[in-house]
């Protein structure tokens, strides 16, 4: 995406274009939207902190960074025995997979990244082959959100004609947007391509506390993107929703089951509760490395639970131009801090993947997905 | 409420106990969580800035403090002239009336204080009646609430003998409590009447942004009273209520119609809905006073909308102990903030008031007061 009218960003990238560049760059999202600053990743260990700590968050962009972060493992292995490269490989797998644990995307490219390295013949073509498809992950992702787009801008476009040309007003939680994945984005990708196509929109931003991507991240590039928004507290969507001030909401997903179960960012589900309820459009965007195809049941899915500092406090910029964080809570008080919840199937009108739009139901993304119809478990296995 | 283990305070008080006394204290709600503040209201704009810019707030204390507002406005009137006299209180009700639209408690005492003004013959009597009708006002308020704890607690109670002694898990949004009213509190009561008790409780706090009513205030008396509790994000009850972590809900409101849909701080409604959609008990706490005879349909209560900044900046304390403000959005992002929401009657399992608990249906409530049953609107006159 373009940022400040000039250079396009991807949210990741090799510093050079070359395999032996040894130097990963990212945008730091924990400065954003006070400050654009770009960080320079120099060992797989950066790039775990860099996901643990959240200077790169969103499900699309952890796979693509710890695609990378597999590529840069393999840069500092041990050349001279193959056993030891291939131990160092796999322990890097997983202390990479092991930084946040809800998102399906960044076991998929490790994974992946892993069974790539292997097909290389000795330490130098298993590098050659660690650049290539950590770039072939990113490109992916980078593409599968572009075709998201296309198909989402579909359905604004229908509620657009549907209101004679009136503002379209989606809401939105978290940032599933370019920030969240290599570029375009999931849930806002249609939005974009929409505005693009001189459709009026308008987007309510849920702040998401407490770490406040909305207010933080989906603003800003929003605005980068030059479409109409505002943000608004958490608690407000279901109000707007019963004054029909929402035509659709549109949000992301860091892991969704063959059944349509989505996991997304902690609020997810009470807007879905509020959607369904004023019978509003609720759509979860997704490229299908977001798909769990193992997992039947949305409960089933590991809950990332987080330090309570980021209820405690909120950083912020101050009046006099300095970022601080401050204390919110009383001293003494305890906090609780769960990253995701789980929307039932049941609340979600539909699934917008690169394939196309599909219900949220286990035929509806079999269908779709007619490949995966043998690698899933059977019902019998779940009982 | 005993603070710091010291002094019982009341959240409004006259500063001497003396119809003269002229001066009216509160405790300035916008300093904590971080600083005890005690301040001093000299005359009925004092008040009602006090009231609009939130140094007060809650249903039950803009009531009182409306009513000493208007003990104020009595003591400041022209004296000489009976007509100037009432022309003044008059605006001054009007004034203090259109501070807050939401809250019906504020127009409530206001209205009662201005008729009980005029029983006094003469500006001399006129003036004693307001002080003594004032008081009275924080005096039932005080009264209500604490018979709601009682009431409230014995819901508390059959749950933690179900649980078989466990702790009982109870859920609340926004400041329903001791700050929330003169004492007490409504929402917050039955768990201090519980925990003196010795029945184990656990509270999870919603934050409740914007103003976080819920880490600064809640947290604050939960703590100062010793009752264990959890500060969680807006969007985290939902998958408590999920994971079965919540027991029950109980949550305030700030104008009830009598009808039983509830008008409460903005978010109410989904936490009532996660609560319907998981089988957790919702309950509303009041004293009659919040209750509208008038009102039928809750979609028709005005709801409050306020200033976009509330929304673009967190207040607290940062780690050099200076209590600053941080912007959280991109500059040129716009804000809305909605200050309630409306909960339909349906989601409520039950309501808490100062005679007992009755269901949250028209039926419930006129027989719960049936001197109501002939001042309501007819079903005729809403269509």
């Amino acid at each position: 995406m373009r940022v400040d009218g000039g250079k396009w960003y991807r949210t990741i990238w090799p510093k050079e274009d070359d395999p032996e560049t040894n130097v990963i760059q990212i945008i730091d999202q924990r400065r954003l939207p006070h400050e654009f600053v770009i960080e320079s990743l120099y060992t797989s260990d950066d790039v775990a902190t860099a996901i643990k700590d959240m200077h790169v968050r969103g499900a699309g962009l952890i796979g693509a960074a710890g695609a990378y972060g597999m590529y840069l493992a393999a840069m500092e292995a041990q050349k001279s025995d193959d056993i030891d490269f291939n131990r160092y490989v796999k322990e890097s797998a997983e202390k990479l997979k092991a930084t946040r644990p809800t998102a399906v995307n960044l076991a998929w490219a490790v994974d992946r990244m892993y069974s790539e390295i292997h097909q290389g013949d000795g330490w130098k073509e298993k590098r050659r082959v660690a650049y290539i498809a950590a770039n072939q992950i990113a490109d992916e992702d980078s593409n599968c959100c572009e075709r998201i787009g296309h198909h989402g801008m579909k359905i604004i476009e229908d509620i657009s004609k549907k209101k004679n040309g009136e503002t379209v007003n989606i809401g939105t939680h978290c940032n599933a947007g370019w920030l969240a994945f290599v570029d375009y984005g999931s849930a806002l990708s249609p939005i974009y391509v929409a505005h693009d196509k001189g459709i009026k929109v308008n987007v309510y931003v849920d702040e998401t506390a407490p770490r406040r991507q909305g207010s933080n991240l989906t603003a800003w590039e929003l605005g980068q993107f030059g479409v109409p928004h505002k943000v608004i507290s958490d608690n407000t969507a279901g109000l707007l929703m019963k004054k029909n001030k929402i035509d659709m909401f549109i949000v992301g997903t860091d892991r969704t089951t063959y059944t349509g179960d989505v996991a997304n960012k902690i609020g997810t589900y009470l807007k879905a509760l509020a959607a369904k309820d004023n019978n509003v459009p609720f759509y979860v965007a997704l490229p299908s490395s977001t798909f769990d195809w193992n997992i039947r049941n949305g409960m089933d899915i590991p809950i990332e639970e987080r330090g309570s500092d980021e209820v405690h406090y909120a950083t912020g910029m101050c009046d006099d131009g300095v970022v601080r964080r401050v204390r919110l809570t009383p001293k003494g008080s305890e906090a609780v801090n769960y990253g995701f919840d789980i929307t039932p199937a049941k609340y979600i009108t539909g699934l917008i993947t690169e394939r196309g739009i599909c219900p949220a139901t286990e035929k509806g993304i079999l269908d779709m997905y007619p490949e995966h119809r043998t690698s899933r478990p059977t019902l019998e296995r779940y009982g």
